[in-house]
């Protein structure tokens, strides 16, 4: 979420994160459905009317009507497959339907009719959850402690495919197990999976993006992050890929949308799928991210962000084919940039330190407590030591196989070796099930590729990794690049121009008749990367294995530390949340305004005032000139607040939320939707890690605002007229 | 003020502004305070608890306690003549007292004794205002209407000239002649002069300049912006130079320091010197400020700072000479910047061209009227037109006629050849009264001058002006500088570093020698600077002449103009206040918070907590560790505000200001000293052409955190003994 969906972050985030439960105070808390009769009073006394126990009704009402896209929350919001989500979580299929000449991002785009919705990107996806089984017990139930490392891993991973692959015989649906509470528990999520995705409404960027990345995490905010989707399906109305016969598709709940008044202190909640948080990470963990990762990842990504500008003019068409790319690694560096002046202004690491020496004394207290939970922590944090020691490598090692190019033939020789075995062995996103999507990604390339680009960012990290010590680095890639003898910048050059004068796989079809050929094939070829591929595999996959042996050592430790801490937790008589691991979650709040700076107060509300007095006729301070000649007018209709003598754009919340609330509806009290969860503001970010409820404020789009830009400025009249509104 | 005290903005303003008078609402207005039983309805509402009629006596309580330091306001706060006023006032005195041994900028300076207090700047001195009599009849009773041109302007310069020469007559005072709304009306204004200041203390800059230029203008704002002059006599009472053997000054009125609460909503009142404020310019003149000259003077200043930081290492002795410098260059940017800002995205012009249509319908309504005022603003704007025309130009003569060597060589001959001419003839700055403060400056060139920086700005300057159409440029220095055929920068700077190599102004002894010598002398030197101003001095004296005939004829047309705006408005039952003018007036208001963005309220108080939070250890936020511990340790001493459960830093108030009020200090309803004016917030800077009451927020220092830190950071005992503090 806050201008992440998960997608993005995904690319960028480095090898971390599984998780760990925490103590919920004040509004903090990502709360699973079925969790939610159990703080049925917190709900009710923040004000929500509904019945908890309605929430926990995955195909009831409302819960039923949220979707994810994948990498953004989503919610069915018309009975014929209407889906209202963030315009920057549709930006990507935005994006793919622009052309120089036509620029639907700048000019915005709807459909007069169904028959004019155009195609998303392709691989887009609705997935609807419709069960969440509890499987710790067919995951880790035959594993005793002793068994760790690859072994312990491997088990969890096969154990994981197999309950998947029962699940998706039911080929509508796609399935995932998911570990909590870094890997005590285990949930089997069941999604139906709507295949054929249109884009139907987009306003123009300079309404949808509104302030850009210089207003992105900010407060105040005008943004009308907003856009639709339609879901359509067979004529049978089961799931099927695009075709022009398909039709809506007709979801069992979806949402009322309000132009009522929403004012400071009302109750709101979002149901959502946010992806990653780390609240219950160990001081060890915390301290490497925030002064090693963070900051690291931070000057790779800004220089990132040069390659791109000085290799392509703005507005041209190869910088549209980076936009999307631009924005995500922006709104990261930014993100990283905030997170570490909060923790070094805060007490972040104080407090975590201080929380496992209390946790330290309460186990030190019993006998039976030190017997059960032991030194977990102390085990922990050497493994976590170890994982450390390859990092610098590991994040070049990453940077430069997610070069497109590179990737691709990572990935294809990848492929071709997986299929010789079978589907169970196979490593993630391998398997029979994940070919579709591969084929997808393979196809899609073309939309955010650039040789020059590609290549200077690829030369610009294997300079980089060409600096760390020798013993850290990759022989057969050392070998490749002449990297061995000595780095020199301008072979490399030479090399790279090469490489990419020769190869092949800028090509849709070449990459398509690669997905069906052998590993004889591959090692024969004389295409530049794909011989990269072949003589870099095997140390590659050492790596691999190294980090997976790694990770079931502490697949076997995390759980033992977790469970101390929840115990220790509960004898405070705490309630528990997991952290985010994008499944669906509750957070509930109320609307409110905070203190962003001593002397400083952010009210809850903006209005459409703020918009015109923000616009500077310059991206991204572009507002239409028709919105603003209707601000002049003070063209508020039945969208006016009486509190605010105006139309309010966006509004503060108290709501725990992260990358991949993106695009969750925001509920009042009933459940209606009164607006899109889009961002959060500066001081919140470092959330991820550590809630405040002073600084934690999330940002929504107010739906009145949606709605009246839809009215006055799009003149969406038809869409208005398929959802319920409610006055 | 707002952190321009008017010397700093004097030497960088372009040549405009007489004054002109408006219409008062909320609380806009600076009044005389002969004005203030007029307004006597307004103070009481607004909360003044003493008798407005009180503050008309100029000798009294409190009036009696205020004076000027020549740019700045201040006030006695103790019956041994100590004076409180803005950090940024004294600066110069701490930097001229400072060495790179002991940096006293950087760590403070406060005497433990009388005879540790140190001199101020050469030339420092204190004004107290002690009569104001209206001259109008004896300055312009002789002329008549149809006299105009440089007869006029000379007539009333002479007339105002006698009138102070009589008036000087007592060497103890210092005189002026003031116009009033744009020449109606004329005010003789006579000051004791006090000429030994000395510097008492000053608290760190890192308290003092807390937030720098990053921070000025702004809010939320947490500078300790406060710092205290002496005022020394002669053993008799009577002012007199510099001596060990003098004694403290003795006030008659002094004002007692409270340490009591101030609240939200609060009364509060300022008296003080605001330097200059143009808002009865016509629709004419603003347009040219603001697309023209404001513009225009903003890139030249950016330029000035890069040169100076380009050819100075921060830290260096040379870099300290010109901190003040950049500082006041600086700070005029932004405060332009702020000015466009607002003037493009306000109404500023529009209303300003609306009040003209309807002054000219109102003329027209009456036969009457359309006689007396006819067409006074068409006449003025044809003026105002033609001191346009030249405008470029003068600016840049200007720019380089204050370089320093430049302005040396051009005052010391024009001293020359003005000293020829009997004192009344001779042009101001150049009296017989003028000497000891011409020859100070003299002195005090050492401390903020560096030849290689003189030297980049001068070839700057005259690079920029070589680029002006020929027809503009002035032929001896074109000559001189070999432009007339051509401009090549390398020539000129080989001329320049003759120049400078040469020159002997450098030198102390030097420049004083030449303000006894003849304008025959100076034709034979061989000093290149004097040759330049030899060679050009007629030339500059002939555009000075046609300045000075604009400027008679303005002087002839503006006061009928006014004339008729005053009727205006007096028709619409509107008080009037005349433009700021450098002399004391009075403006009251309240604590009062502001909204400086949709969705954001500035609130009227900041915190210790605040300096906490913005501390990074780096300037301009590098608050003292001794602090940052008493604020860690809550130590709040009886300075605790319970409402704020804290010390209150700086606040915001509604108070009318300008450049100029810096230093005033901030009374209460009681007229007790709460604090100190030194700012004004980014929004209302365009306050001196245009009052906005949602907008318009001044800024001071809260007397609570000036005591907080004198007794609990820099242990000032005994000044805070000496000083009467109500709690």
């Amino acid at each position: 979420m806050p201008r992440i969906h998960i997608l993005i972050a995904a690319i960028f985030l480095t090898l971390c994160c599984y998780s760990i439960p925490n103590a919920a105070f004040a509004n903090e808390g990502m709360w699973q459905p079925q969790q939610l009769p159990e703080i049925a009073t917190q709900l009710k006394a923040a004000g929500l009317e509904l019945d908890p126990e309605s929430l926990t009704d995955l195909t009831g009402f409302p819960m039923g009507a949220i979707v994810s896209l994948g990498g953004c929350t989503a919610s069915f919001v018309s009975p014929q497959g209407l889906i209202a989500t963030n315009h920057h979580c549709i930006y990507g299929s935005i994006q793919y339907n622009s052309t120089e000449d036509n620029n639907l991002l700048e000019n915005g785009f709807l459909a007069q009719e169904f028959s004019k919705e155009l195609q998303a990107t392709p691989g887009s996806r609705v997935y609807v959850t419709e069960e969440i089984i509890e499987v710790t017990t067919a995951i880790i139930g035959g594993l005793n402690a002793g068994i760790s490392g690859i072994e312990r891993y491997k088990t969890i991973d096969r154990n994981s495919k197999a309950i998947v692959a029962e699940c998706e015989q039911d080929k509508r649906y796609r399935c995932r197990v998911v570990n909590f509470h870094g890997g005590m528990e285990y949930y089997l999520f069941k999604q139906l999976m709507l295949r054929d995705v249109r884009l139907v409404y987009a306003p123009a960027t300079s309404i949808g993006k509104f302030g850009g990345d210089i207003d992105n995490w900010m407060w105040p905010r005008h943004t009308g992050d907003f856009g639709f989707y339609r879901a359509y399906v067979g004529k049978d109305g089961e799931p099927a890929d695009y075709s022009e016969d398909n039709i809506p598709y007709k979801p069992k709940n979806f949402l009322k949308v309000s132009a009522k008044s929403l004012k400071d202190g009302d109750y709101i909640m979002v149901l959502g799928y946010p992806g990653r948080t780390n609240r219950y990470r160990t001081s060890t963990e915390v301290k490497n991210q925030f002064t090693w990762s963070y900051p690291k990842s931070k000057v790779y990504f800004e220089e990132y962000i040069n390659i791109i500008k000085s290799n392509s003019v703005a507005g041209s068409d190869v910088r549209i084919k980076y936009e999307s790319t631009l924005a995500g690694l922006a709104n990261v560096a930014k993100n990283y940039g905030s997170m570490m002046t909060s923790y070094h202004k805060g007490t972040t690491q104080q407090r975590k330190e201080q929380l496992e020496k209390d946790l330290s004394s309460w186990i030190k207290a019993k006998k039976s407590r030190e017997k059960r939970y032991g030194n977990s922590l102390k085990q922990l944090d050497n493994l976590v030591l170890q994982s450390q020691k390859y990092q610098e490598r590991n994040m070049l090692l990453g940077y430069i196989g997610r070069t497109t190019m590179l990737s691709t033939a990572y990935s294809l020789y990848k492929l071709a070796n997986e299929s010789q075995k079978t589907d169970l062995e196979r490593d993630s996103g391998y398997q029979l099930r994940d070919i579709p999507r591969f084929g997808q990604r393979m196809k899609a390339i073309d939309r955010r590729f650039d040789s020059n680009i590609d290549k200077a960012v690829l030369q610009y990290f294997i300079q980089q990794y060409a600096s760390i010590p020798q013993q850290q680095r990759v022989s057969s890639m050392d070998e490749f690049f002449a990297i061995s003898k000595g780095f020199e910048e301008s072979s490399l050059q030479t090399l790279l121009d090469e490489m990419f004068a020769n190869t092949k796989l800028g090509d849709e079809e070449t990459r398509l008749s690669w997905m069906e050929k052998s590993p004889a094939d591959f090692e024969k070829s004389n295409d530049p990367f794909i011989q990269l591929a072949v003589a870099t595999y095997k140390e590659r996959e050492a790596i691999a294995d190294q980090r997976e042996a790694l990770t079931g050592d502490i697949q076997a430790i995390r759980p033992k530390y977790m469970e101390a801490l929840i115990a220790f937790y509960k004898d405070r008589g705490l309630p528990i949340y997991a952290d985010a691991n994008s499944t669906l979650r509750i957070t509930y709040g109320n609307v409110k305004a905070y203190s962003p700076a001593d002397g400083m107060r952010a009210l809850p509300f903006t209005t459409l005032e703020g918009i015109s007095a923000k616009h500077t006729g310059e991206d991204p301070f572009n507002s239409p000139v028709k919105q603003l000649e209707l601000i002049k007018q003070q063209q508020y209709g039945k969208y006016l607040d009486t509190n605010l003598a105006s139309v309010p754009v966006n509004y503060l919340g108290t709501l725990d939320v992260t990358g991949g609330n993106s695009g969750s509806p925001t509920l009042n009290s009933q459940a209606e939707f009164v607006g899109l969860l889009f961002d959060g503001v500066y001081e919140s970010i470092i959330g991820d890690w550590d809630y405040d409820s002073e600084l934690n404020r999330s940002i929504s789009v107010d739906s009145r605002y949606m709605l009246w830009v839809m009215e006055y400025v799009d003149g969406a009249h038809k869409l208005l007229d398929e959802m319920v509104i409610v006055e």
